[in-house]
């Protein structure tokens, strides 16, 4: 008889290790357990279809059950694993649908149950009107939320990338968006002066942005129509609360899975989890932060997929490593492009850094070239060995994969002299002769 | 007295450097020989400034010399430099416009002559209608025929970078396009499979290319009216002659300044020559190739600002390195664009390397955004240590900054499993889930 590995939540870790792992070993039995009905979806396209810039959401689903059928990997969606018993090699899974119950038996496990949206305990939180966005069934309420109710006041409680992919999103409905964020300025991951840009860009673009705002209520009687924050009231007809992701641990905790220092599963380079026959990938687990060398948690898809490769590798015989992260996000706000990788300045001296920083503004293109915008390029640094520890850049072009030449640089462990000597590309269409990188790295090279 | 630093070039190098040598040392006497009509000018533009999208000629010059005065830079336009005796250390001087020779005394002197645009011995190479592009004075002249002669047939010789631009430029002008190039491919620095996506690009813009077409000789009487190539007779009104660009070595070979293996000026990496007190940088020199471990001629915009900083802070008394190259470009041509780094697979075992390459094709964004474009990766790397050798992108979008992840993993000498780790930014309008350099690095990898 085969040997039999299940999969614990199908989106993108769960059947990107379902996938790898079939590719390793023809032999194994594979099921997936997905409490949702869809698996193997982009959820980060879901900004998208709110916007209405993706017409379907069936365009974010990048594969069906009946296409991992004919892969030899059998996918159940509506069914929620309810209990792990490690010792027994056994799960207990409910059918949604039909309430049935039964056992599941495994030789190997993958753990990828994913994360879901903080819920802050505010009164109201549960009024009609009031939306996380985590999942595919979040995303079709939202806009349907839009399409029958026309909201008018749109509401963003939390300036994080959700939350601003979703002021663009829904402001695209003509709604007047306000964005309310508890601490002084968006997007964390960003120093202050390079989130400004974003500020600004927002407020330009008609956004309410109120920083230093913390919600402390919702009101309304059948739907929500009021955001309470301090003396403030806030009129909404529509209000998406995104304020974070937690790793959805339940599961592990009780089946004895270790967690880590950050709350989420603690796992090794080979994605395993402290029990053997059991590894974990994606939004439940951490990733070892590479400029840090210790694990952190950052939730994104990319990992995911990455994780969930190497562990779909690893529990069907094979032997891949996860090289770690560097903590590397972009995101677009209306026409601006902000992007970070490894530390922020902030974030450094708070891990203890004795950092240092400069921020060069140079052209997205040679500065003779129409269309050429600026660029900004924050680079954070350790003071005495120049040792890079961070960038980040803003501008409307160039940014998404210039941030990966920094992201580069972190892996490498350079100073910012060794990134001063790359030789990056240069064409007038596309950048300066000194591209904004070598500019900032000059800059701290002085 | 101060010590007397003369320059001999004006352009992107020597001005580079005449820059860095001010703010590395206020003491030294600063003197700029250019024989050209202009210093300091973005030659890389000429292009768009020929098409149009670069009104004046003006736009692309940095600085003029009454701006360097302000610096304390004494910069002489129309001025040739004769001779060089680095025994007496002087030059001989001519002032072109009066005529007028003198011969300068020099301390320190750093060689920035540049390179020429290669002519081949053809008959008719003189014909009015004819042209290189390398100075100011030629993309003016050029731009000049263009509005006198309303030429309805362009030819282009040679498919190089500059081809490929000109081409781009003279189409915009309503013009008829024949691009012809002596081998087999366009874009020599592309493996052919790469450079076809160009070719396909050109042919479906409406240019006649036409590959394996050896020019012979040019006809006409008052004016060029006829390419001729073997039994191939082709109509032209305007013809660029691009074939390539070769070190401007006269003045140095004939000062005793020692030529490298490619015929270039030879130059340590603090971009000493052999001369004790003559730096040189830019065209004219080589500098050494990262991958290859040796130095290579591959004159660029880019290479030139960075070695003439570092020529200007040493000729000036500072210690500064110049990192080498890994021979990374970029090119627009039309609505595609073509990008590379390290070396070809064709070149990599040329140099006897056991190479190996795959090319995966992938989306720009995630295959659900709008406006998403397949991107074309190929990784060359030997086969049996899988290090990164060379790597080559072309696409509609995202080329141009993607290629400087590849030419990062080059400096860091990754291998492909290396470069499959990198933690690369990620968002639906930016990139699909898995980087398109890292799909390839998997592949690479298995």
């Amino acid at each position: 008889m085969p040997e039999r590995l299940i999969v614990v939540g199908g989106v993108a870790a769960g059947m990107s290790a379902a996938a790898k792992a079939r590719r390793t070993n023809k032999q194994l039995d594979i099921i997936v357990y997905e409490q949702s009905g869809f698996v193997s979806y982009g959820s980060c396209g879901f900004p998208y279809f709110i916007k209405g810039e993706i017409p379907q959401i069936n365009d974010v689903i990048v594969r069906t059950p009946a296409q991992f059928a004919a892969q030899g990997i059998t996918a159940h969606v509506k069914h929620q694993v309810l209990a792990i018993d490690s010792a027994a090699q056994t799960v207990v899974v409910r059918n949604l649908d039909t309430g049935h119950e039964f056992t599941d038996q495994w030789d190997r496990m993958i753990l990828t149950t994913g994360g879901a949206s903080a819920r802050p305990a505010l009164a109201g939180l549960q009024l009609p009107g009031i939306f996380t966005l985590r999942t595919v069934e979040d995303a079709v309420a939202i806009r349907q939320w839009i399409d029958e109710h026309r909201p008018e006041r749109g509401v963003i409680v939390g300036g994080g990338y959700i939350g601003l992919e979703l002021a663009e999103a829904l402001a695209a409905h003509h709604m007047h968006i306000t964005l309310l964020e508890a601490t002084g300025q968006v997007l964390p991951t960003l120093d202050a002066e390079m989130a400004a840009h974003i500020q600004a860009e927002l407020t330009a673009q008609g956004v309410d942005v109120r920083l230093d705002c913390a919600v402390e209520a919702f009101a309304g009687s059948e739907r929500v129509r009021e955001v309470l924050a301090g003396d403030q009231h806030i009129a909404a007809d529509i209000v998406i609360v995104s304020v974070g992701v937690k790793p959805s641990v339940g599961l592990a905790r009780a089946a004895g899975i270790a967690l880590g220092p950050t709350g989420a599963v603690a796992v090794d380079d080979h994605q395993r989890t402290n029990i053997t026959g059991i590894w974990a990938a994606g939004d439940v687990a951490e990733a070892q932060h590479l400029v840090m060398g210790r694990p952190a948690y950052v939730p994104l898809g990319s990992t995911a997929n990455k994780q969930g490769k190497v562990a779909g590798a690893n529990a069907a015989g094979g032997d891949e490593r996860f090289g770690g992260i560097v903590g590397t996000s972009v995101v677009k706000v209306f026409d601006l492009h902000a992007a970070g990788t490894g530390l922020s300045e902030l974030r450094a001296r708070a891990e203890g850094y004795n950092a240092a920083s400069v921020v060069a503004t140079a052209n997205s293109r040679a500065h003779y070239m129409p269309g050429h915008q600026p660029i900004h390029v924050k680079l954070v640094f350790e003071q005495d060995t120049h040792k890079l520890l961070g960038g980040q850049i803003v501008g409307r072009e160039g940014v998404s994969k210039r941030i990966d030449t920094l992201a580069a640089a972190l892996h490498a462990g350079w100073t910012t002299e060794q990134l001063a000597e790359l030789d990056l590309s240069y064409a007038p269409p596309f950048a300066p002769v000194w591209d904004p990188i070598l500019v900032a790295a000059n800059l701290a090279s002085r």
